[in-house]
């Protein structure tokens, strides 16, 4: 995993990059604007480059001529950096590296933060919720014929002192047998109190040493998308991950739709029978894998909203969708596994992560179990962006909570040619400010199919700084280039012409688009500011921000904060940590102690309604803007923004014909 | 209900009998003797007596002569008491009353103690376990949207000081809807815990206020018969009580038998199910007699041997029958009763009485709460006869117990005419000592189908008395009567001939039914001795004896002595306080702080294994006589025996000849 150095003139940029690391990509992370239309596929030829020193691999195809392939051009989106190299992008002579800069950026995402669970090793936080022991017990004799149960648990008090053991059941009849199978050798699995003093539970009992085998399932239930983790308790390890569609969507695509149907003769059963079976298949994925027997499944644990959880747990959840918004508890006793319907032993709890309120449920409490703000001395804000988002703020002495409805829009939901971040989304985007042109990266670098979350953030941020769009999110109607155009009445930017997409119609990002991801940000900063304001503080006094879903990773910090989305803090402060849920649901496979914290944190989080508090509906209008109508309050973005207009003023002269 | 004096002549006995009494049994309980051997039907017309003064109902068949009334002769087994009587047996003009009242006195059986429950109540003991409160919560607002869990939680936390409130899936299930169907008017039952500061459950809600219907069913689960009781918790008051057979018995008569049956393919499943079926229809019974709705049964509490409690929970007893004889468990912990197929609530726990070992199981464990002894000063011997026989010795400081494999006879087992104590069954007997005719009293007061326990023990008892028969339980070969005859090369004493039985055909009693009868008495009363000489005291340590089980109260305590099945005490330190195990289930029912004692008493109680303690081979050989090798344990009955040799070398002249 060597690291070259790629040098792109005339910006004079320097970026490192991994041996093989996608040319075009490359640029845009740097911050250097390259004409490409076709996401990187190779078929619009513009992004055709010169490398004047060094070497890449492919870089050409029928687009590029024998004779600019001589002369050193390549087509930047087919080429892979091979050695340090140099580069120029082929620009108009007349403008120099610093008003190249003025507009574009290197990309700086949040830096991510990986759970390190050696280091829960080693501050001694290992504590698995489950724990086998093999032990050879004594025979029973005349003289010690102990029953079997109580042989047991006496042999575990005298050997291990283990104290307040109780034995269910399904295991009481399961002991004779297996008692006698290997001479009265035997594998216990306990089930350890988060509170001490409390009860140790046999949960289970097989025969022979099977110390080593001992495995849990930690599991994030979304709305859209269900991921599961088998993790070795003995080790920590995770041994497999598996995630795959929540198959409810056929029934409502978001959770109200989803909330509808349940309502339906059946629905209930229905829509906990369908994620049932989907959380069964992920687990036999992730067993047959690793070619582990299912029995060695010890643990489950699983955080999902709060409407999530009760289809899970089948539990109407009529009164989530209705004024006063009720969930119906914010606590789960640990359930079994199998009364879930679940195609595990009849031994496996389920810890379920309780909800905060309808609408911040267990997967926002796993995230503040993930993100450790809830013992540390730091004030943090977290913000998990998905369909919905939530938001958290505090550190170890409060907590408070509130969910924005955010809408779809940062999923691509309610945009034109939104889709999810998958092969042909366009998930990164640059425009040259003189001509126009595009610079679409999708995913698999494959001709655009339509735009996910982060790309949408990243094209209006980018429209928006170079004046394509106004504070209202309108276009420049003035602009001359044949990209901005109206359709039946609406005006929109042509991302992608037909012939350079692969659904062969025109990939275009609209107005109302433009609206809903306006509606969408705003929702999120005016929460945010309603939170601060309720608790008399400002975003000046936050530590960090630790942003989870599904696409804060790819969340350029710098656009984010152009278009208002998020407030305008050092980007040192932020991480991204990922599937918040999932990772507090990880923990949880391995730290039991962090169950009477879930607890605490329960207790503790206020959960603010923001469509009872009064401020809410202000701020929310004020951040119909972009990025706020408070430009003070972005004073950064203020500052480039005049710079950006003098530059742009200086240079108008020497606009240049759009091409095509 | 009046008293009627009944004056018996020429022995001039006198006796008090309530209004009605059956005259036949009168003369039985005053220990007099008249000849009857058609059980009390009237047929055989043997017991002709004079009323001297005073007046009877009925007393006449066909087989009394119109002249024989008219000088007020009546048939005693037809007669019902309607005054104070004088009544005259004709008997031998030559022997006078002391010489008839040398051999047969009154019957003595242990008095009956019931369980006082209005006690309890005095004593503040009756804290019963599941609780029953109406809530008429706050409705939910905008600005009070508690999760519907922590809405109830809290209140029940304000309103009541309720703490460590858990409630499980099944009841979070039910509470959304719950609450909105009466307008958050509900009633919630409370689980309470056994010990305090361990967790209450919410284990049911329902709409309305229910506080006043709020149930427990006592169960106890025999090998022959099981009993069920409904109580009502809020009063104590026992609502309904129902029994029936134990429908295993199809599948082996004893426990060996099931125990066989239960390691067959489907053996376990098929007992199991037969077991909870007939529980299911006891239950019913009683819940139709009340017209309760079997919703508002709340709890459950089951005692039974170890192989019942083991088969009724599904558990493999395979190990109970083979050396060195292990159960799977002692203590069991609450389960719901659905997951053992009962046919309630599934908010329904069922607490089972723990085993203290393969053969003293949990009807013994609750016999010993029914008795008190576990925390009395006094010294208490239990014993609980049936088809085994149990025993327990101790005081709130220690308790000790075994099992004695006292066969079925007591039970009407491994005898030729043996019978369970059901119509026509011969349950009282006397001897005429002179003419060795019997005096035979059925259940029913029908002619004679067979010989039931207590019978059994009444009769050789008696046999033993007149010397019939001699301490190895031998028949006087020389004695002149037609009763004792050889057939097939045994010996047997015709009780009833063919024509005054139900069966016709001669009913008899054989050397080797009393070979069984001493063998079981010889294992009783081994088992105690042993019992005594581990701990080092004897049978005048003993402060009470309690005595339980199907035929405890019908026992004559005299002629239990007279043949070694109880050691030689004061009749008056013996109680019989019926079903134990019933009883004790019934308590729990009611005083929930009782399940710690039943814990306390399992781990205090030592078991004996019999066959394993080096003494009990001795000590029962020692009892394979009557009544006991070592007559000096038996002083009164030594005395007795001497009395009645000498009285009858007296009148060795005037033997009559024998009827018929």
């Amino acid at each position: 995993m060597s690291k070259y150095k790629v040098l792109f003139l005339p910006h004079n940029k320097e970026i490192f990059v991994k041996d093989g690391e996608n040319l075009i990509r490359a640029a845009m992370k740097a911050g250097v604007h390259i004409n490409a239309s076709c996401g990187g596929e190779g078929v619009c030829g513009k992004c055709r480059v010169l490398i004047e020193d060094g070497n890449v691999e492919g870089g050409t195809s029928e687009k590029l001529s024998r004779e600019d392939y001589a002369a050193g051009y390549r087509q930047a989106c087919l080429s892979s950096v091979k050695s340090d190299i140099v580069v120029r992008i082929p620009v108009e002579s007349a403008i120099d590296a610093s008003v190249l800069n003025a507009w574009s950026s290197p990309r700086r995402a949040a830096g991510v933060r990986e759970v390190n669970f050696e280091q829960f090793k080693e501050d001694g936080r290992f504590l698995p919720p489950v724990e086998k022991k093999y032990l050879e017990l004594p025979k029973p004799t005349a003289k010690d014929n102990l029953p079997d149960v109580a042989r047991l648990i006496s042999y575990l008090k005298r050997k291990y002192n283990e104290q307040r053991l109780v034995v269910d059941l399904p295991v009481i009849r399961k002991i004779p047998d297996i008692f006698r199978e290997d001479n009265f050798n035997i594998t216990v699995t306990l089930a350890r109190p988060v509170q001490i003093g409390r009860k140790t539970h046999i949960i289970n009992i097989q025969p022979e040493d099977l110390t080593g085998k001992n495995y849990a399932i930690a599991l994030d239930i979304g709305t859209t998308t269900i991921y599961g983790r088998l993790i070795d308790v003995n080790t920590g390890n995770i041994m497999a991950r598996y995630g795959d569609f929540n198959r409810q969507i056929s029934y409502g695509e978001d959770v109200i739709a989803r909330l509808v149907y349940a309502e339906k003769p059946e629905g209930l059963e229905r829509l906990h029978d369908v994620v049932v079976e989907i959380v069964n298949h992920i687990i036999q994925k992730m067993v047959q894998e690793v070619e582990i027997d299912p029995e060695q499944i010890s643990a489950i644990v699983l955080a999902g909203n709060t409407t999530m959880t009760q289809l899970m747990l089948k539990i109407n959840p009529k009164y989530i969708r209705r004024s006063p918004y009720v969930p119906a508890s914010a606590l789960y006793p640990p359930i079994k596994a199998v009364d879930l319907d679940m195609a595990v032993g009849d031994h496996v709890s389920t810890l379920i992560f309780p909800a905060i309120s309808s609408y911040v449920g267990g997967d926002i409490v796993a995230g503040v179990i993930a993100s450790g703000m809830y013992n540390a001395e730091k004030l943090t804000l977290y913000m998990d962006i998905g369909t919905n988002a939530e938001i958290v703020i505090g550190n170890k002495d409060w907590l408070v909570c509130a969910a924005c409805s955010a809408g779809p829009a940062f999923e691509g939901g309610g945009i034109k040619f939104g889709m999810r971040a998958i092969e042909g989304a366009i998930e990164d985007f640059s425009i040259d400010p003189f001509t126009l042109e595009p610079m679409n990266i999708t995913v698999g670098n494959v001709r655009p199919k339509g735009i996910c979350g982060s790309g949408l953030i990243i094209i209006v941020a980018s429209l928006f700084e170079t004046g394509v769009l106004d504070n209202l999110g309108k276009f420049n109607r003035e602009l001359n280039t044949n990209r901005i155009r109206e359709q039946d009445g609406i005006y929109e930017y042509v991302l992608a012409w037909a012939d350079e997409t692969r659904i062969d119609r025109d990939i275009v990002l609209t107005e109302p688009d433009i609206d809903n991801l306006i509606r969408a940000k705003g929702a999120l900063y005016s929460g945010c500011m309603t939170l601060l304001e309720e608790i008399g503080i400002g975003f000046h006094d936050i530590d960090r921000i630790v942003l989870a879903g599904g696409f804060g990773s790819y969340i350029d910090l710098e656009k984010a904060m152009t278009i208002g989305l998020l407030p305008e803090i050092d980007p040192d402060k932020f991480t991204y940590i990922g599937n918040g849920s999932l990772i507090g649901a990880t923990i949880c496979c391995l730290a039991n102690h962090i169950r009477k914290d879930i607890v605490e944190i329960t207790r503790k989080m206020t959960n603010f309604e923001l469509s009872e508090t009064a401020s809410y509906m202000n701020n929310y209008m004020a951040s119909l803007f972009l990025p706020h109508t408070d430009i003070s309050k972005f004073p950064k973005m203020k500052q480039r923004l005049e710079a950006r207009k003098l530059v742009k003023s200086g240079l108008n002269g020497s606009r240049l014909k759009n091409h095509r």
